[in-house]
C-alpha cells in the first residue's frame, strides 16, 4: 500500500516551470505526502530551462496548491516541511551540465540518507524533448537500475504509427520497458478503475456482458472548455490523436477487455492489447460512413491556430470489435471541444426482450457509468408505476460515490498514479505494445483525412452537441447520443426499431 | 381499466360488521369511487347478523374511512354521494330470508337503472359461513350469471388439503371456477405486482435468474404484532395455515414462476402452479431438519388461546423446487408474530464469482426486493472504495418507490384486487388448483407435527427474531436473516462457506 517505507525517493520532474506541475503533480504529491503514502526519506528535483529563485518557485508551488488541490491551501507546518525537500535545478535539457547538476542532487540526497532509492523521472516536457530528457538520463545513467528508476511519459506518445514506434524503439534501447510508465490520466480517475471492480467483481454483470445482450456502448468525452491557450499544441494534433487515440480507447479497453485472470499489471494490459488489436480495421471508403469530424465555428480564431485549419475539434466514430464476446455490436466514440456540457459517460445499451408480454414500449435496460463530473453508476429499468392498471416506466436504481462516501475525499487521478509509480505497479499505464496497437487502430482515419483534409469536416456551434452527422451515425441502434442520468429518467431517447 | 362504465354494479359485503370491511373494503371502495374507478351506478349492500340503524351504521364506515383509508377523511359532498349508496341488511346467514331481501335489494337497484349488472359477493365473514352464504345465493340465484357474478372469498381456504378439496366442490357445484375469486391481498400490493414487471420487462434480469447464477433465496415476512384480539381463530391456524400456504407460498411463485407467455390470467395461474407442484415433497423425517417452528413467551396467556396450546406463531422453512431452472437452490421461507420489525422482504442471493481477480473477501452480488415497510428495489455489488488502493466493498445501487413517485399516492391492495374483480381480471386471484396445490405443498410439515405436537417446538422472546434454530436452517448459505437494505450495506451478514 505505502511504497517500501525504509526505500528513499527522489521525485524528478522535468518541465517543473509548466502548467502540469503547479496544477496537478506538486497537489497530488504533497497530497501523498500529508496522507501518508510518501516513504519519509524523498526528495523532490524540480527541472526547467527558465532561472528561478528557489524560494519564489516553492512559493509559486504553494499557491499552486491553494488554488488546485482537492484539500485547498496547505497548512504551513506540513507545507514547510514539505516544501524544503524541493529543490530547483535550472538548465537546458540539451546541455550535459543540467543531467551532471541533477546526477549531483540526487547523488547527495542518497548519500545524505545512506541509501540508492527509488527514483521517478516524470517528464512533464513537449513531446519533442522526449528523446533528448532520455538520452541525458541514459548518458549519464541517471536511470541505470530497471527495478529501481522509472520514466514517466505524457501523451502524446507519437504523433502517428511511425513516430510512435520509433519513440518506444529509443526508449527500449535505452531503458527496459518495465522502466517506462506511459501515463493516460483517464486511467487513474475512481470510476475507470471502478469499471474494473464493477465488471470483474460482480458475477451478476459479466453473464450479460457480451453481444448476446448487449445492442451498443457509447463513449462519451465532452469537453466545455475551447482549446483556450492550448491551440499551438491542440492545432497539430486534433481531436483523434489528442484524445480518441488514448482516453477513449483506453475506456473502451477497460469496457470491452475480457476478465484478467490476476489483478497484475502484465495480465491486464495484455487484455487491453487485444482488445485494441481486434478493433476490426477500418478501410478508407469506411472512414467516411463510421466517422464523423467536426471544427467549431470561431476555432480558426483561436490564439496559435492556423486560419485555414482543418484540424478537428470534435470527433464521432462507429468501430467494432471481432472477437467472439462483441462481433457485431458497435461501439461509438465521441469526443469534442465547446461542447455544450463536460461530461464523460458510458453508456452500456441492453438489447430488448425477446418476448414482450406487456403492452407498453417497453424501454430495454441500460447501464450508465458517469464518470465526469458526477461519479455514479446506474441502470435503467422497467418498473410498474404505482396505481391501479400495470403501466410501465423506465427508472434507474443508482449508486453515487459523493452521497455513498460523502467523508472521504476522492483521490485526484495524479496521487492514484504517481503512488503506483512509486510502487512500481505498471496496471494503470500504458505498455509499448498497447501504444502502437492504439495508434495502428486509428491510423486508417488519420490517413483517410490526410487524403481529404476539408471533405466532410462539419462546422458546429460552440455550446452545442455537436454536428447534427454525429446523431444519424448512431442509427439505428439509438436515436441519440445519452445523456447524463440526471436527464435520463425524464428525457431518454427512445431507441430506433 | 375503468369497468365498462355503462355496466351497473351491485357490491354485497357478507359481514360488513366486521373489521375488514370499516378498515379495508369500504376505504378502498371509497377510493376507487373519488377516483372515478368505479361505474357511474353502484350499489352497495352490506349484509351483517347485528340490527344496526342505517345512518349509525354509515356514519361507522366514515370514521373507518377517516381512520384508514391513505387519503384520510372523506370529502363532504364525496362522502354525502357515495354513502347514500350504502345498504344495510341486518339477517342470519342461515335464514333464507336474509337472501330474499338481499335479492329484493339488488332486483330493486337493476330495476331502477334498468339493467342487469355486475354483482360483485365479497365473503368477509368467518371460514364456517362460506358454504352456507355460497348456498343461499346459489338458491336464490342471486350469482347465477357467470360473465356477470363474481364470489370474493377471503382466506383461509380450507384448513387442510382435504377441506379445501371439499370446499372447491362444494362452491364449484353451484358456480364455476370463472366465478370465484379467492383473494390473497399481498398479490395486490405494489412491489409484489411489480417483481412481475421486473422480471418480465427487464431482460437483463432473466439471463439470471435460475440455479446457476443464484445462491438462494429468502422469503421473510416479520410481523411485529402479537396476535392480539385474533387468538380464537389464530390458534386453530398457526403461522403455517394463516401466512404460509397462501401469502408466502403466492411470493415464491411470483419469484420463482417461469415467464408466462402472455400477461393473462389463466396464463400466470399455470405458470404460477406450476411452481407449486415442483416443490419437493418433504418426507416425514425432512421436517424436522427442514422446518423451524416456535412460539413466542406468553403466547399461551394471549386472550382466546388455549394455556396448552402449540401453535406456532413462527416457521422457519427450506424448500426446494425440482426443476430446470430452480433444482437444488434452497429457498428460505420466514414468518411470524412478535418479531422485532415489521418487514417483508425477499433476498435473491447470487452466487460468488466463479474467479477471483482481487484480494479482498468478495461478498456476492444481492438483489433485494422490500415490500414492507419501503417499497424498495436494491442490488448489492462490489465496488472500489474511493482511494489509492484498489480495494473493495460492498455498495448498493437501489430504487426506492416512495422516493420515485412522491406525488403519486400507492393504492392499497384492496383497491387494486376489488378494481380487478370488477373487471373481471382473475390474474392476481388464486384458482382452485392452486390453493390445492398450495394446500399439498404444506401437508406434509402438518401431518408430521400432528404426529408429534410439543417436540421441536422453540420458544422465543417477543421483539427478538424468533428461535435461534431458524438461523442454523440457513448454513451453510447464509449466517443469517438478511435484514432490511437500510442496515444491509453497513452490516452485511457474511456468506459461510
Amino acid at each position: 500500500m505505502v511504497p517500501n517505507s525504509k526505500v528513499p525517493a527522489s521525485i524528478v520532474i522535468f518541465g517543473a516551470g509548466g502548467d502540469l506541475t503547479r496544477r496537478k503533480l506538486i497537489p497530488a504529491l504533497f497530497n501523498l505526502y500529508v496522507e501518508g503514502y510518501l516513504p519519509p526519506l524523498f526528495r523532490i528535483f524540480c527541472v526547467d530551462y527558465v532561472q528561478q529563485e528557489l524560494n519564489l518557485f516553492r512559493e509559486s508551488l504553494r499557491t499552486g496548491i491553494t488554488e488546485f488541490s482537492r484539500n485547498g491551501a496547505p497548512s504551513a507546518d506540513k507545507w514547510t516541511d514539505f516544501s524544503e525537500r524541493i529543490d530547483y535545478i535550472s538548465g537546458d535539457f540539451l546541455q550535459r551540465t543540467t543531467f551532471l547538476a541533477l546526477k549531483q542532487g540526487i547523488s547527495g540526497f542518497e548519500k545524505s540518507v545512506r541509501k540508492r532509492g527509488t527514483r521517478l523521472f516524470y517528464f512533464a516536457i513537449s513531446p519533442r524533448f522526449i528523446e533528448t530528457v532520455a538520452h541525458g538520463l541514459y548518458t549519464d545513467q541517471l536511470a541505470n537500475r530497471d527495478n529501481a528508476d522509472r520514466l514517466v511519459i505524457e501523451k502524446p506518445f507519437g504523433t502517428d504509427l511511425a513516430s510512435a514506434k520509433t519513440l518506444n524503439k529509443y526508449l527500449l534501447a535505452r531503458f527496459t520497458e518495465k522502466q517506462l510508465y506511459r501515463i493516460d490520466h483517464y486511467l487513474g480517475k475512481e470510476t475507470v478503475q471502478n469499471i474494473m471492480a464493477f465488471r470483474f467483481a460482480n458475477y451478476v454483470f459479466e453473464p450479460l456482458w457480451n453481444k448476446k445482450y448487449i445492442d451498443h456502448i457509447q463513449i462519451s468525452v465532452a469537453e466545455k472548455v475551447s482549446v483556450g491557450s492550448r491551440g499551438g499544441y491542440y492545432d497539430g494534433a486534433g481531436a483523434l490523436r489528442d484524445m480518441v487515440q488514448n482516453h477513449l480507447l483506453q475506456l473502451l479497453c477497460i469496457v470491452a477487455m475480457e476478465c484478467p485472470g490476476a489483478y497484475e499489471a502484465e495480465v491486464i494490459r495484455n487484455a487491453k492489447t487485444k482488445v485494441i488489436r481486434d478493433i476490426r480495421p477500418m478501410k478508407s471508403a469506411q472512414v467516411s460512413r463510421q466517422v464523423v469530424r467536426g471544427q467549431y465555428k470561431g476555432y480558426r480564431q483561436e490564439a496559435h491556430v492556423s486560419s485555414a485549419s482543418t484540424t478537428e475539434t470534435f470527433i464521432a466514430a462507429k468501430i467494432f470489435i471481432d472477437n467472439a464476446r462483441w462481433k457485431g455490436v458497435p461501439f461509438f466514440l465521441r469526443t469534442g471541444k465547446s461542447l455544450e456540457k463536460q461530461s464523460t459517460v458510458i453508456i452500456v445499451q441492453f438489447k430488448d426482450s425477446p418476448h414482450k408480454i406487456f403492452r407498453d414500449d417497453i424501454v430495454p435496460n441500460r447501464l450508465i457509468i458517469s464518470i465526469q463530473p458526477e461519479l455514479e453508476i446506474s441502470l435503467l429499468f422497467e418498473s410498474k408505476v404505482p396505481g391501479l392498471q400495470m403501466k410501465l416506466q423506465p427508472v434507474e436504481m443508482d449508486f453515487t460515490y459523493n452521497e455513498s462516501y460523502s467523508t472521504r475525499p476522492i483521490p485526484e487521478a495524479y496521487e492514484a498514479l504517481l503512488l503506483d509509480v512509486l510502487k512500481g505497479d505498471a496496471t494503470l499505464f500504458m505498455r509499448a505494445d498497447q501504444v502502437e496497437a492504439a495508434w495502428k487502430a486509428v491510423m486508417p482515419i488519420l490517413d483517410s483525412w490526410k487524403k481529404q483534409a476539408r471533405n466532410g469536416l462539419h462546422a458546429y456551434v460552440p455550446g452545442s452537441w455537436g454536428p447534427a452527422a454525429a446523431k444519424t451515425l448512431l442509427h439505428p441502434h439509438s436515436s441519440d447520443w445519452i445523456l447524463l442520468p440526471e436527464t435520463l429518467a425524464r428525457a431518454a431517447p427512445a431507441p430506433l426499431k
